[in-house]
């Protein structure tokens, strides 16, 4: 057992920042949150307490949609919309990880970059090669971080360097998943890249196999107009994006994650809302790549689920703190645009999405409520807080001015996590 | 004369990103750049060289539009749109600087953080009181860096605590000239707040001082819906927003700042073209106040005159080099949404925005063209540059994912400016 002390704050609910000053957080030998007190209850009396003091302690990030091996574009070569930045940037650089010197050098820095803007679970894109991609498991294990490793199916539309077979990326993602069947909090996830990179046979080899393994899925959908009408050339039987993942089994048959949804509407709109997927928000991304701003106030209200994303290297920045300020901005954007009914979203739901919202795809994983996993970040934000600021105007003002220089301590699973090596 | 050498990266035109690997630039005893070499003509040879290496050496950022007494609700309470939230969070904030004391603590903090992103100079907003106004001059005259400053005229619809009339805010003004008339780089700058702050009475006085003086305007145009709205009920007799201030004489009659700019089509994009009036663009603020977004390829492509502006505290971050990012994604978005004949901006039109264009508004300052006052960073990004990224990539890169960490040395008018102390 572990009992923490700090200014306490998480969102049970989208509504509810729960603020606890000064409070107390206890965690079992497991890792798991026992609960959070503003008075330490006495059967604890005369435990060891570890007093952060004046700093924030807040549930750490959760990226549900990033590219570890895009690490390398990150930050640059914006200049195009989606298509053509795939093959004229994206592509070539997947690529280069068939070479695995080249992979774990990359990888390790993309696993020390989740590590430092506080990010402790994510569910990442990897490539087409198997070795490369159990390497970043490797790494995430190593590191103590969690996380789902997609071996990526691409059988169409790609170059040649950047393709495999249906039964490749089903072994692949096999070797994966038994790669990974000893590490705690890392595991494999279906990830066919998207409809227009996936042959039916491709669709169909994978959605079986996530149906035989009950495995999570991960894919894109309905990101940029030209996108949308690609598919439904390429899937002319299917009635929206959605559906062509529906129909192999892939969208909703087990927890699924979608990137984007920028224009999901309508029957997509429904399937998803029935189905309960997740729609990974990632507006950073879908800014620089000009692709549009998905819907997320009518995802809330409809109950669709909905999850904060990177998008490395669509996405700039790797802090998902950032892409709360980008969800708040752009909901803002939306407000404008719309008949004002709905309000933009608030600070709370912001940081619900980032946290227990994206986490409970990993299972109990982004708040303090007992039995949630004690994944927290510490926040030394003295800098940031010279004037006596309220503890939700502290943490306003992280979201908005902080970096990983006030990061002090990173827990997942209830384990401190130190700074990865760096290859 | 000093000569540097680095990796030097400037914009003359917003379509040339000029590079020079590893070249000169030189520098005379006035802080003015007599040219950049690719190899150091023999004029120069045995002159001493201060070298920095593989560091990138760029203009100085300048900021066209911030309130310094907004300093302290920077990064908090943006959960409103601009009306609400100028009662609710900002009038009672500018109210505190009566008090020259509170005044000093948060200016020193202003202008250390304008300091510490690398703005070399801005023009601002104070508020209606003359000394902390003055006392805001006397900083950054200190530091060594250049700006205007503006003492607020406001006489309607605002709190009493914070009102002046137009006698006292002609004189105010004329004492920060005053104040200011030994200082080689700062200097006043005529202030109405905006129209629904302005009896036509102040307008009338500012304007004729403004004339009267030859001094520069800022102010705010056509932000926000309802603003709008509010100022053609208050000036049923102008034509537009713009024309309430080319009636009294401000706009454009002497160099004119207007900040936002958002909804500025028709009779007042053509004043403003006319006028050779300035557009400031915030997005970042104009995303946080839900405002709506600045139509910036359209001034360009109509040669009106373009700045970029953090408008603390509308505004989250203080980063002129983060404006540009955003002013690239929302350049894409409206892109999205436009018939797309015209091209979204690139990372030039970008920098040249935050460098060369806003600087112009200073005289000769945002580029190291011959005859530009050499306002300049040095920028060490050798852990973003892990693995030999082209140089305008590393520019990309560092406007991206860089910080405050990597700016070693930031010059202003030729001089090596160092930190300023906060009180």
């Amino acid at each position: 057992m572990k009992i923490y002390r700090a200014n306490i704050l998480f969102t049970p609910s989208p509504a509810e920042l729960r603020v606890l000053e000064r409070g107390y957080i206890v965690v079992d030998d497991d890792g798991n949150v026992i609960g959070t007190f503003d008075v330490l209850p006495a059967e604890y009396a005369g435990a060891e307490v570890t007093d952060f003091g004046e700093q924030l302690l807040v549930p750490a990030m959760n990226d549900l949609h990033v590219h570890a091996p895009q690490y390398r574009n990150h930050g640059i070569a914006m200049d195009m919309e989606l298509l053509p930045w795939l093959n004229t940037y994206t592509f070539p650089e997947e690529s280069k990880y068939k070479d695995a010197a080249y992979a774990e050098r990359m990888y390790s820095r993309f696993v020390r970059d989740l590590w430092r803007v506080g990010t402790m679970r994510a569910s990442i894109f990897a490539t087409i090669h198997p070795e490369a991609s159990c390497l970043l498991a490797d790494l995430l294990n190593k590191a103590g971080m969690g996380g789902l490793v997609g071996l990526v199916g691409m059988d169409r539309n790609g170059p040649d360097t950047l393709s495999n077979t249906a039964d490749e990326a089903v072994e692949g993602t096999k070797c994966v998943l038994e790669h990974t069947k000893n590490m705690p909090l890392v595991s494999a996830i279906v990830t066919p890249r998207f409809v227009p990179s996936c042959t039916p046979a491709m669709m169909t080899a994978l959605g079986q196999l996530a149906q035989d393994k009950h495995l999570p899925v991960q894919s894109h959908l309905s990101e940029n107009p030209s996108e949308i009408a690609w598919v439904a050339e390429l899937e002319p039987e299917s009635t929206c994006y959605g559906d062509a993942y529906l129909r192999y089994g892939m969208f909703g048959q087990t927890p699924t994650l979608m990137a984007h949804c920028c224009y999901t509407d309508g029957e997509e709109f429904e399937l998803m809302r029935k189905n309960h997927v997740f729609a990974v928000h990632c507006p950073t991304s879908n800014c620089n790549l000009g692709s549009g701003i998905a819907p997320i106030r009518r995802f809330l209200t409809a109950g669709i689920p909905v999850a904060l994303g990177s998008d490395i290297s669509g996405g700039s920045g790797f802090s998902i703190f950032k892409v709360m300020q980008y969800a708040l901005q752009m909901s803002k954007l939306q407000w404008r645009n719309s008949d004002q009914k709905e309000n933009f979203l608030s600070l709370s739901e912001a940081f619900w999405l980032g946290t227990k919202s994206g986490g409970s795809f990993f299972g109990k994983v982004g708040s303090f409520e007992p039995g949630y996993a004690f994944d927290a970040l510490v926040i030394d934000d003295s800098e940031l807080n010279f004037d006596n600021y309220s503890l939700p105007h502290r943490l306003e003002r992280y979201i908005y001015l902080g970096d990983d220089r006030q990061l002090t301590h990173r827990f997942c699973q209830g384990k401190e996590i130190q700074e990865p090596q760096v290859q």
